[in-house]
Order: C-alpha cells, then sequence, then structure tokens
C-alpha cells in the first residue's frame, strides 16, 4: 500500500453513521509504521483492491473497514509475544486498534459476519502476525435483524417457577456409557434432591447404546413423576448436538417424547446451526461451550470467549454454558465475568441469556460464583458435586440446595452442615477446608 | 483420582481391536506426574466418571479413550510456553501423548467427533493447561460412514477437461464493493486470460449491492461465452456462505443460473453444514479457510491445521484452499506440505480433495509452489496478482499461463518474460528480482 492510500482506511467515528457500521476492538502486534499496519488490516477485511485497474474510481468510503483509533500500547517490544517461527524486520509494537466495519459488506449473517471480522484478512494481515479480536458491538440497526433467545432467563424462570434464586443445573454422571434406564434413573433422583435441571453431558449423543428416543421418554416419564412428587417444574435438558441436518428432527423426537430443554454445542454445531434451529424450538436452547478454549485462551492471540458469548446470545441461545470461576477451568475471573455480562447486559431488543459458569463446582462453590456474578441470575451446574456425592444424586442435590439456604441465611456452610447430612457429606468429600475453591475431580470413586 | 485408577485410561495398542478407535496425537504441558496428568486427559474426553457411586461398574473398557503411547519430551521446563496468567505448582512437562479414543461413544457425526477430541475435555483437563491436537487418524470402518468429496481432483479434472497441470483459480477483486456487471466483466476476461476459475472473494456474500441470484446469472453467461471463445471449459466458482438454512437453496439458485462450482467458509458455516451440502451438491463444493489460523497458528497451543484439512476432506470438499507458502501467510513449509498431503494422502475410500494453498500468489511464485507440493495436483489462487496486474485481468491471467509454459519449458521466467508481454508486466509489477517469493501487496494501486 502507498503512503497516500492508507488515510482512505482512517475515519473520525463520528462522521460515520453509526448505523451502518460494526465496532470491534483488537490486540494487534506489528511491525513497522502501526498506522500503515493498521490500513492494512482493514483493507484485507474489506475491500482489499478497492478500484479496477485502470479505473479511478474508490470503493472505499461505503465498503472500506476503517481505523477509528489506534493506540500504541507498547512502541518496541523486544519480540512478538509468542514464537511464531517466522521473522519479520523491525520493531515489534503491540496496539489496541478500534475499527469501524460496515456490516452491508456482508448483512446479518453469522458464517459471513466471523469471515469477515475473524476470518482471513483478520488473521493474515501484512506485518500483524499476533493478533487477538478482544470484543465486537453492535448497533441496534444490526440487531434488530436477528431474533436473539425465544425464552431468556424471563421465559426459563416462567417454565420453572422460579424467580428469586440461581437455577440448580447438574450433569448427569457417568456422563458415557450408561443405558437409557440407568441413566433416567440418575436423573430422576437428581430432581428429588432438589434440582431443576438434569443434563446431558455434552459428548453424549444419540447412540446406539443410549439412544436419544429412548432416552427422551424414559427422562421424561421420570421428569414429570419428579414434578409431581415435588410439585416443581423440573427440566430434561437432552443434548440433540448432531448434524446440521438432524437437529430439526433431534428436536422433534426429543420434545414429543419429553425434553423439555435442549442442549447443543454452539461451536462444533455452528453459531448459525443454532440460529435455524431457534426458529423451530419449542423450548429453550442451552449451549455448551466445546471448541472456544482453543482460540481464546491465549491473553494475546485468537478470539476473546465474549465475542462467542455475544454470538450465541444473538444466536438464540436462552442460556449459555461458558467455563467458570476458578484454577481448574483456566479462565480468569475478569474473563468469566466478562462472559456474564455479555449474556445479561442491555443488546437491543435482545432478550438476555442465562449465564451459566461451570466447572467442577459443588455445594462448597456455589457462595463464590454467587458473589461474582453479583446477582441470582445464573445457573450452576455441577457435575460430580451431585452425581458423585458419596449419598448419590438425590443427596448431591439436595447439598446444593442446602447450600443456597446457608447463603440465603446468611449462615457459614460448616455451620449450616452440622444438621444437614447432605451438605456435611459433600464437605467431607469435596473438601471441608477449602470449601470455596475445592474440586471434586480428584475424590470421584 | 486414586492412583489405583489411572490404569484403567492406559492400553496396549495391540490388544484394541484397531476398527473401534480413532487415534489422536497431542502435544501437552503438564505439571504432576504425565502418567496421572494422561490417564485424567482421557477420563476429561470419554467416561469422566466411569461408575454410578455405590456400584463396582466399570464402564472403561468399552468407552474410555485409552493412552497408547506417552512420550516425556522435556522433563522439568523453567515453565508452560505461553503465559496464561494460571499458576500450577510443580514441574512442567512436555509430553507427547497417543490416544486411542472409541468412536461409538458418538459415531460418524463431525460436531460430536469435535466435542470429544478437541472439546472441554481437551480443554480443561487438570493439570494440562498448555495442549495442541497435533493430528487424528481414523479407520477404515469409520471412513466408510462418511462420502467424503463427491468429485474430488479426477471429477474436477474431468469437468475442466484439464489432466497435465495444476488447476488456475483467481480470485475477482475488487473483492467486496463491484456491482454484478462489472464483476462478471473482470471473470469473463481472466477466463479469456486463461485462468480455469474466476472465483468470488470468501468475503463476498449474497447482498443487496451485488446479489447472489445476479451475480451467477451473468456470470454464467459471461463463463459460457468465455467457453465458447476458448474452447475450454470453465468454472464460475460462486460464494454461497450463508446461513445453514439458505446453503441448500442458495446451492440452487447459483447453479441454476451459471455457477458450476461453489465456494464455502468452512469453518463460519461448520463442517456439518458442508457435510450436509455434499449429499445435495450437483456441483463440486470448494472450502476457504477463514477462522482456522485463530486455533491453529501457535505451534503448542490449538490444533494443527492439518486437523482441519482432514476434517474439510471428510466432510466432501472436492478442494481445499488453505494458507500457502511464504511469509505472508505465516505457515512453515512442513505445514502447508502436512495440509497438502492430507488432501492427497490415501484415506479408505474418501477421495482426494484438490489442495490449493493460496496467499499473494502471481506469476512468479507459481514454481516455488509446484516444487514444494511436487505434483501437477493443486491449485494455484493469485488474486490480484491476476486483477491487479497492470494489463487487467486477461493480462494477469496470460502471466499465469505464460509462467506454467516457462516451467513446462525448463526456461527461466527472465528468460520466457522477453518474448512475453504480461509475464514481463508482471514482473515489473510484483517484482522481477524476488519471483519466487515477491507479493504483490504493496504495489496493488
Amino acid at each position: 500500500m502507498k503512503n497516500a492510500d492508507w488515510s482512505g482506511f482512517f475515519a473520525d467515528a463520528k462522521a460515520l453513521n453509526q448505523d451502518d457500521y460494526i465496532i470491534l476492538d483488537y490486540y494487534i502486534e506489528c511491525t513497522g509504521d502501526p498506522q500503515i499496519a493498521a490500513a492494512h488490516f482493514c483493507a484485507e477485511q474489506s475491500t482489499a483492491q478497492w478500484h479496477r485497474m485502470g479505473s479511478s474510481e474508490d470503493l472505499r468510503p461505503t465498503f472500506a473497514a476503517k481505523v477509528i483509533a489506534l493506540d500504541v500500547l507498547t512502541a518496541k517490544k523486544s519480540c512478538f509475544s509468542y514464537d511464531l517461527g517466522i521473522h519479520l524486520d523491525g520493531d515489534v509494537h503491540a496496539c489496541r486498534v478500534r475499527i469501524a466495519h460496515p456490516h452491508g459488506n456482508f448483512g446479518a449473517r453469522l458464517p459471513n459476519l466471523l469471515s469477515a471480522v475473524c476470518g482471513e484478512g483478520t488473521f493474515f494481515s501484512p506485518a500483524i502476525p499476533v493478533v487477538k479480536l478482544l470484543d465486537i458491538f453492535f448497533p441496534a440497526s444490526y440487531l434488530a435483524e436477528f431474533e436473539g433467545p425465544q425464552f431468556g432467563i424471563e421465559g426459563i424462570r416462567d417454565l420453572l417457577q422460579i424467580y428469586d434464586r440461581p437455577i440448580f443445573f447438574g450433569v448427569i454422571k457417568p456422563n458415557i456409557g450408561l443405558p437409557p434406564e440407568a441413566f433416567s434413573t440418575l436423573g430422576y433422583q437428581s430432581w428429588l434432591g432438589g434440582l431443576d435441571v438434569a443434563k446431558d453431558d455434552e459428548m453424549l449423543a444419540d447412540t446406539d447404546w443410549c439412544p436419544l428416543e429412548k432416552r427422551a421418554a424414559l427422562l421424561g416419564i421420570a421428569r414429570r413423576k419428579a414434578e409431581l412428587e415435588t410439585g416443581c417444574p423440573k427440566f430434561y435438558l437432552a443434548n440433540i448436538t448432531d448434524e446440521v441436518d438432524r437437529l430439526v428432527d433431534l428436536h422433534d423426537i426429543a420434545v414429543a417424547k419429553g425434553a423439555n430443554a435442549l442442549l447443543i454445542n454452539a461451536m462444533p454445531v455452528g453459531l448459525s446451526a443454532i440460529r435455524m434451529l431457534r426458529r423451530h424450538a419449542r423450548v429453550p436452547l442451552i449451549a455448551h461451550f466445546p471448541f472456544i478454549a482453543p482460540f481464546s485462551r491465549l491473553p494475546n492471540f485468537g478470539i476473546h470467549s465474549r465475542v462467542f458469548t455475544k454470538l450465541q446470545r444473538l444466536a438464540g441461545c436462552d442460556a449459555i454454558i461458558m467455563p467458570g470461576f476458578g484454577e481448574r477451568m483456566q479462565m480468569s475471573d475478569d474473563e468469566v465475568c466478562a462472559n456474564v455480562s455479555a449474556c445479561l447486559a442491555p443488546m437491543g431488543e435482545i432478550k438476555r441469556s442465562l449465564p451459566v459458569p461451570g466447572g467442577s463446582d459443588w455445594a462448597g462453590t456455589l457462595q463464590n460464583v454467587y458473589d461474582k456474578v453479583g446477582t441470582v441470575d445464573f445457573g450452576f451446574v455441577p457435575g460430580r458435586g451431585v452425581f458423585g456425592h458419596p449419598l448419590g444424586p438425590k443427596g448431591g442435590a439436595a447439598s446444593i440446595r442446602q447450600a443456597w439456604d446457608a447463603i440465603v441465611a446468611g449462615v457459614s456452610l460448616a455451620d449450616y452442615a452440622v444438621d444437614h447430612v447432605e451438605l456435611s457429606a459433600a464437605m467431607d468429600a469435596f473438601g471441608r477446608k477449602t470449601a470455596v475453591n475445592a474440586t471434586p475431580t480428584d475424590d470421584e470413586s
């Protein structure tokens, strides 16, 4: 790019029609002049060649992504943050760049959005080997083209008739290998103990050893029985993650048989497939998080996880299961909170998604999650903390509810456990001393 | 996990029924005993809790992923390869671990495969914050459940009637912003100059300023005219990347109007959506590579790009556009060659996909690509090297064909350019001195 050309990829944000642009925050590490690098970065993600040869046309005013802010965070770093096995001449500069990207280039289409803002242009721009898409902001005009969650937090609360506390999920375990009969018995017990939502593991599929149709039928019967016995509505959250062209059929089968919420692994299936399913769905859609960590864990490379939380909400996920607090999930509290906020913060007319930060939770971690989330609008999702509980799933579920009762009463878990055998057993099994951060991982057998 | 338990996640490869297992190679960095870490790693990606509480059952023989080889590459590294902002006690060990994963856990379903082999279990295993899935190998029994490419290399060659040379693609530029009429004129000129395939940019969508239906119609007319004038079959490769539930309709519209090959951004749309489209497609499906680099660029973290290449082939992509050689694409030659090999190497009954390594190519980079690929079974895909050529797309396309003629004749480009004005102009514009690695990026205007 000639020096005289790069100015076409810069703009004064105030001079742009905000309705026409998505705003993108990137961290980049570049060599050479950061302004030239940032201009290339915009060119590569929009109109890389802005005129035909021999023509004086200029496609940039309408079609170019434009730098609206560029801050050099560290000039002349000694090297890139990561050794990528490549050599580029010149000093390395770490920058934060804010870009206004015209969404008319692709429209309200999630695959095309991804292709533009974190595709080839983003990751193959000259002199910028290290880049992380940190955040994305949509104008109301763009949001209005998406349906978003059908139920959202309020819809889930109405279905479960729970308004004043977190929603208690549990991952039925053993997650893989049980036949439907044994599996449904575990779900039934967990509902009796006080779980609101008994869920399939995200790896459990529609297999010959545990077919979804049979599983949904048996769990549906067990659910209705538990609802009668407890007087509380319950969810059986069936995993319908599968090939895209089976999702609608599996929705219909699972719901007809007795599932009343559906789990989908958002990224393995694809955000667009979620959006498709959302248009068809008659029950809440709950997203799980496999396949996000590999592009979000590095602090200075890839794509920040909150971008995907926002996109899952936009695609229509009523609840979003995400890596939670504590060392086990290898995510900073700030990042977990950013993902929670991406579910809860205003987003045009798009409903709020229920954030479900999870990972090796048990009764002893509930206070910590509640404190950090700062609202009752979240889901809590133990696995072995319920199903690996020494008294079984009913006792495990009861231990979670007792932990919440203790929090509401303002009583320490240790004190509350004196009169509550399930909570006491959980603390013995999963770590009385370290009730805030203990993980049941090492105590599963 | 108690010490006595981890042996259930190890196996002698020779004792396993090979038809039942996918083989996975991972690089991991762990703390603590590598054997315990590897056992956890298997548990997390399969049956994390292998028995019900109070039961002596053991689900592991059938359902556990199993370590079949574990090599400590570097014991007691001073720290993890990447600063992840987390602290784990103990020495860090870098290991290579080979795992046999029972595919009966999920079946021949791509989203479920991803969820198992690079999902939560892989990236949230205790004491293993750094992990890269390096490679994946499928038994014939598993491959047999996939259709793979419908046309493959041989089918593409039959359609184009080209058997003895690479396939010459070109990305019509300006990529974003032109109306269909101007866009089709550029494609027409490039075909006349000698391109086999004129393609939409991967960011070009079905927009109001360039609707796919109109574009396909005009390009279809232009294509047939070029075929008559040149006597050679041509492809108009239309990008139908869009929301999943529009793919089949867009296929039908594009093909009815005049596109005879279709571009899809594999990862933004989702591998499963490609597989769905494959079952419906009447023309070759060509995959593009946005949204892979954020998973694959770090040497020791994420997922190796060849895994995605194999999965795109499995999903049915007849050709796979991938980052190519040269510094611009920030990928080592070894990794590019691994991706080429993932297209060409035997894979059960699955047809070969045409590898199309690309990135800032022009006439001067063809020899290098050919040398490194080592066969004529590849596609070559310049953008500005054709459409930013000073003599326009016809001249740009001619320069590519002349470069190939020079290679076949064993004549240097410089010598061949003496009598070939298009090649000479390309060398003047894109770098006569550095014909092997020069990029047209800085000469586009």
